[in-house]
């Protein structure tokens, strides 16, 4: 029972855990289509049976939403505990057409920079999910794991988790452990691997404005009719300053600086700003001015449009004034910004920029805090060890861009803190058609994993 | 052979009349969409028949795009000669799930103020085509129409008609003559008919920004890639002032203003601006600040949103920052505004406000000037008066918003004025759900195209 033989069998075992992963794959799990919930639970019964056929004593929990999957494996007498999360839904996959393959049916591909695994949720998040449950998989296969180990997986991350709070509220003696793994974030390079210690909070919000009772001729009433897509624009053009600012009242309350040594921590990785940029066909940072692209991304908060929709949106033109017009808006938030506040600010933003004649409606999505992680805890510090163990360049300490909010529920609802490993690349396309997993992540996961839970045990 | 008979005819024929019209209805000749070409193709097949069978000397004409179809009946030696126009394409139908039925799938219903014709395309422009195509038949069946006359109907009015302006071209000799008749337009009010003498032009433009080569993770992304929807809106905002003014530069050259003596005869029509507003939900006219509602709609330009979309528009949240922002945009215009000169100004205005990370690409849609028409030529008068015996109220000349490019160039290339007569209210939801066209539009049009034969030619 040690980690060379552990690390030996991921190597051998690496077919057999590709198969494992494409099975998982191939379920279309996206959980916020309501018409998938059954696809969900498909996924979420995979899990439960992968889980047991490794000795984990695992359960599927049905929720008002999705399906969680809860199991344990006890680890030696004192262990550590550690609690894994991963999420097992995915987004949509529209639009299909600029898909190259069918986004369910995974495949190996030779990519640019080596083999690719091809697939909607290869890297978000069920391949990062696997190199987890593999590598436990493989120290149970050599004794058992050297944590106490509890695997929560959720069913619902894509969508909002309107689940979440209350099962961990309901199950907080069962899910509390000492420590929080998280599998949902990614390398700092390709050769770099990071532990994230910030990221950014979210609230979202869909804002729809009504005019006219029904879609009106253009000819016989523009001019006289308020077109409701004409007061949107002017709604989504105010929410940023001409220094790309967010416009709304109130937003940069409790925004902090950034410290000093983190800004120089952060100076030192060489973040290659038109490098990022260019991979994505752009070359000018848009954010606010006068700040890094590192702080744009990872300390700074942001207003986007994710999508807007009014009128007549087919093929060719129809002279419509049309009834309707909506957004979907989201923040992103940073340090001690409050969403909620934001929320009421945004809101009453909007109604002051509504006509008369115009209604405005909301329909709230998620609303989560920013999180930074207490790094002092001496996990972290194994963790950064062991991950520089197996990679080609010593791990670091970041921040993301993106929301997590469960690493926020862990600390406020169980009392832990999270370690956030993960071995995404920016170039995954996650979110967006042709979504891919590096075969290498996947390997060099599954290894990274099974160290860090040697280095937890022994820290 | 008299007036009275072929009125008498028509009421007695009311019922196969409305059949012939359900049938033409059931045709779902959507000329936007290319997957409906082919019923595009079944309705002018349908008209070509129906001319037949009353005598008519009638074909279909292929184009590159919807086919028209040409009819001649000679009429008496040295009668007068009409060209009567109207289309038999119609708009799209979504949102489908607005209808209280199958738009195809016509019904004679109730409504509020009387019983209804349920279908789209019953009132633009089906069911007003029809309205001629029976007063023809009736006289016909008396005798033989009063005039000469030549059908046109065209297959593309709805998708701004790119082969109307050759086939007229080409065929110039057969389709000219003395006045050509149209009927696509509507009544005053419910008891006053109306002949139209001024129609807004027409120039569509649609545009679409891009930013990122792909869409991207907002939270990965967000804050620093730029946003093309948040670019397009700040675009969309600039199109008018704060006084409801179009921004577009030079857009208001050419623009005149109302002489005085049409404006005193709009004041007199006493158009109730509440009421038209309040019908569609609204009660405060929405355009240049100091104009009067009929001016708004009938002799000033404007410009509206007629459809925009952005990112992920399905149920849900999907944080998602879009490649791509695009808008349908169209201008009405009026006087001796130019067209292309504005559809230039518009597009180097946008370029102006696209940041240089973004790229703007525009397809430009139909291009018309406005027409007034000249109501000098005495069978304006003589159908003006075989329109006030068939209503309760006096017919008047008026002004519309909508644009019917045809008039303008009947005049310019075959030489005619044009008398526009129709027979729809305000509330046809026309290019809307459940559009409709009221019985007693239809009745009292075929009734009032009988008389117009007979009063052109006594003129």
């Amino acid at each position: 029972m040690s980690l060379d033989s552990v690390l030996d069998r991921l190597d051998g075992d690496r077919d057999a855990a590709l198969e494992r992963l494409f099975d998982l794959l191939r379920i279309p799990s996206i959980s916020t289509d309501p018409e998938y919930a059954g696809e969900c639970g498909r996924a979420a019964d995979w899990l439960v049976e992968d889980l047991k056929g490794m000795g984990v004593d695992a359960s599927r929990r049905d929720t008002p939403g999705r399906p969680m999957v809860v199991g344990h494996l006890p680890g030696p007498d004192g262990a550590p505990h550690v609690l894994f999360y991963g999420h097992y839904d995915v987004q949509p996959v529209d639009p299909l057409d600029l898909w190259d393959r069918d986004p369910f049916n995974p495949a190996l591909q030779e990519g640019p920079s080596g083999p690719v695994i091809r697939a909607r949720g290869a890297s978000d998040d069920k391949g990062q999910l696997m190199t987890f449950v593999e590598a436990a998989r493989a120290w149970q296969a050599e004794g058992g794991t050297p944590c106490r180990v509890t695997f929560l997986f959720e069913g619902e991350e894509e969508s909002g988790s309107p689940s979440l709070v209350p099962f961990l509220k309901e199950n907080a003696e069962e899910l509390s452990a000492d420590i929080a793994l998280i599998c949902d974030t990614g390398l700092f390079d390709p050769e770099t691997p990071a532990i994230t210690t910030m990221l950014r909070g979210l609230l979202g919000e869909e804002v729809t404005i009504t005019g006219p009772s029904l879609d009106l001729h253009s000819g016989m009433y523009g001019g006289i009719a308020m077109n409701p897509a004409r007061v949107l624009a002017k709604v989504i053009a105010a929410l940023h300053d001409e220094g790309g600012r967010v416009a709304v009242p109130g937003f940069y309350d409790g925004v902090p600086e950034l410290p000093d040594a983190i800004r120089a921590q952060w100076a030192a990785l060489g973040f290659d700003e038109g490098a990022f940029l260019g991979a994505v066909g752009l070359a000018d940072p848009a954010g606010e001015s006068g700040r890094s692209g590192l702080e744009m991304i990872w300390s700074r908060p942001t207003c986007e449009v994710n999508g807007m929709i009014s009128g007549y949106t087919g093929a060719g033109f129809k002279t419509v004034l049309p009834s309707k017009a909506s957004a979907k808006i989201s923040f992103r938030l940073v340090g001690e910004q409050d969403p909620h506040a934001i929320r009421e600010s945004f809101r009453a933003m909007v109604r002051g920029m509504v006509p008369a004649d115009c209604e405005v409606a909301f329909d709230g999505h998620g609303a989560s805090h920013a999180s930074v992680m207490s790094t002092d805890h001496p996990a972290f510090e194994a963790a950064r060890r062991a991950l520089s163990a197996e990679w080609p360049n010593e791990a670091a300490f970041i921040g993301s861009g993106g929301s997590i909010p469960i690493a926020g529920y862990f600390r406020t609802i169980l009392g832990m803190d999270s370690m956030l490993i993960g071995f995404g690349r920016d170039d995954d396309a996650i979110h967006s058609p042709n979504e891919k997993y590096d075969l290498d992540s996947f390997v060099r996961g599954t290894r990274s994993w099974a160290r860090v839970l040697d280095a937890v045990a022994g820290a």
